[in-house]
């Protein structure tokens, strides 16, 4: 199959091949899925000049269409990091299958075996921008958690992708799996996602990841359900009773270890009997290039530091951006985070068991945090493996979406003749 | 509170109000929760009175109007009723307390204790017609389940259901509970729908109860997520190898027992090798009048029946009206249930190992029986005790949705001052 041939594909067409893989890829063998990760791992280390001869193509195309470095350097597939993606695929291989799983079961009074048997959710459609390794796992974590997978890519990647997808193609065919189990859209038009949206009789779920607007739409556009992962505005509050160095190395991680991400911290909330330590903080922040916004009193004292807005307390920064405030107590704090926060993540630095119980049931975020860094909020920390996005919805999943997450469950029932009376 | 009160409050202040609840409601104890839904029971019992004269008024209203017997005997709410309705809540009162349950749990090699904890959802809306027991079933359920609850019941049962609504109220503020955990909507002008529909900041999850006309409005004008009960378009599939008294019991018992509900049977497929029973299947079925709709094959020698179109296939006709096709092999029987069923609920009576377990897995429906009446697809008999509605969707949840159903999770990360490297 040419890359020419699927891109002339309709989306319908692509749909229906997925929908017809569906049993076949709901039944498969562990082993067989497992094989295929295996064989894909090592097409992609085979395969490395044909895949950065592609990504170099979209990288010079990028360039001349003055793409940013970041974005550029997000484009970028390169030796090391078609490596790493062959190491991420074999990490889906070792982790458990989902499919088949028996979640719970008993026997009901009149003899009757009830069990919820975990099942594959169907066919998923990936929307993603830019990174192009997201293509490969997707695909890994779709076909392991015995779904079929439909990915539509950045158009800034498609040769790339479109490279990573015959490398898919291939090996499905090899292993023998259904080749349409993965299937590259060939097209960038951007109509075509619209009627992707549309087709709710084949397509049981859309995936978006990438960035706000993308995501808004796509909520607006699809009839089927979708899995959000929205902003997070994430808080530590260092609470009064804090150790001060453990509150110091939880600030600094969870603002600066990796700013872009959504576990990162946008906000500190200080318990004012913990504000001795603000200058402290403050200077080691500054010295990591952390600009600080600050309520008034936080910023008593502190050279450079700039009054935070309203809206900067609902800002997801994504940047060495850190807003600070003083409260006067732990319910003030849970107060800000539920006026300003997104439910993502907000840690607590504290020494008072109360203090965390409170904390704990009072703060309904898809992660709470007591005593760690916020950048703990992830599939791969959790144990979760790999994780195909995170859930900023309270419906289905929350939080980091594995294997486990993309799957449903069914009742199994079995009698010896029962009827109901 | 006056009716007149209730009936003038705008839907974005009741959803407010609702909201306000969220956080008492999802850290009450279950005593609480427990003691107001005994009070409740005995305010039931000890109003019967006043209930059945307000019903009394909403059923001379809706006679006048022309409303069929049928829908009047729905609409209905008599002292035995009544009874039953308070003995409901008190079941439910029984049930275990769905929030705080620890999923699961573990220990990360970096020494964080993660576990996964059930929390609510958050606010419902609930919307429904006729039967005004719903009204006390969804607001047990929704307030044992941490979640408040708007509920907006047909204009028929409108006066009823705001009786019920005074007592819901009335007991809540006397067992301590926040007085809007659960409100009825006082007005019945449909366009208010629309605008709770729109109100995805506010609430987390929209249940329509009801014909699939009204479930369609709100799957295409909600901005949040609506738990879906669309058609039981349900199979029982009788092998060669079934045992014949076993076959007709559970064909009789699926298609007969309560023809109007959605999990009751609609086609009946014979395994060509067991047509030797369908005679007597076939005049068992005609002495209980059912209309048989039949293949050619099924047809010949069988006076009364008719020949079946394409559509009644697809037909939930809850009614007693039986589709009846024979098929050469499981393998078809599959093919039909995939063709033309709902994903409800499908049945398969069967002495062969091998056939049950193919069956299981090739069958992706809510619920797949063996051995049994489709009818055990519900809510009770699964064990859930009482359920809130069925779902026919993959996503969050599948089958009969209880208390458990009505929950999300979140991660809780404990610490020692753990930051990522």
């Amino acid at each position: 199959m040419t890359h020419t041939a699927v891109a002339q594909t309709p989306p319908r067409t692509l749909a229906l091949q997925a929908r017809s893989t569906v049993t076949a890829l709901a039944t498969l063998a562990t082993a067989d899925k497992n094989r295929w990760l295996q064989m894909l791992a090592e097409a992609l280390r085979a395969a490395v000049d044909a895949v950065v001869s592609a990504n170099l193509q979209d990288l010079a195309a990028a360039r001349q269409s003055g793409m940013s470095e970041a974005m550029l350097d997000r484009l970028r597939l390169d030796e090391p990091r078609i490596q790493s993606l062959a190491t991420a695929v074999q990490q889906i291989c070792a982790l458990p299958d989902p499919v088949g799983e028996v979640i719970s079961g008993e026997r009901r009074p009149n003899g009757l075996q009830v069990s919820r048997v975990r099942v594959p959710l169907g066919v998923v459609f990936f929307i993603y921008e830019s990174r192009p390794n997201v293509t490969v796992d997707a695909a890994a974590l779709c076909v392991k958690s015995g779904n079929p997978v439909i990915l539509r890519g950045g158009s800034e990647a498609i040769r790339t992708n479109l490279e990573l997808g015959r490398l898919i193609t291939e090996t499905l065919a090899a292993a023998g799996l259904p080749e349409h189990a993965v299937q590259v859209v060939g097209s960038t038009d951007r109509q075509l996602v619209g009627e992707f949206l549309q087709m709710s009789d084949l397509i049981s779920l859309a995936i978006p990841r990438g960035g706000r607007s993308l995501i808004e739409r796509v909520v607006r556009e699809a009839a089927m359900p979708v899995l959000k992962h929205f902003d997070g505005v994430c808080h530590v509050f260092v609470d009064q009773s804090a150790e001060l160095q453990m509150a110091l190395d939880i600030v600094i991680n969870s603002k600066c270890q990796r700013p872009a991400v959504c576990n990162a911290a946008e906000t500190l909330l200080l318990h004012v009997n913990a504000a001795e330590l603000w200058p402290a903080l403050a200077a080691a922040l500054q010295q990591r290039g952390v600009e600080l916004r600050c309520c008034e009193r936080s910023r008593a004292g502190i050279a450079g530091a700039v009054v935070a807005t309203e809206q900067d307390y609902r800002t997801e920064h994504g940047a060495l951006i850190l807003n600070v405030r003083i409260v006067d107590s732990l319910a003030e704090a849970i107060e800000h985070i539920r006026t300003y926060g997104s439910g993502h993540t907000d840690a607590i630095v504290t020494r008072c068991l109360e203090a965390a119980g409170h904390f704990e049931s009072a703060v309904d975020s898809s992660a709470v945090v007591i005593n760690a860094s916020t950048r703990f909020n992830d599939g791969g920390e959790l144990g979760l493996g790999a994780e195909i996005g995170i859930s900023t919805d309270r419906f289905h999943a929350r939080g980091p979406c594995g294997l486990r997450e993309l799957t449903t469950y069914k009742y199994v029932i079995r009698g010896t003749g029962q009827v109901r009376g």
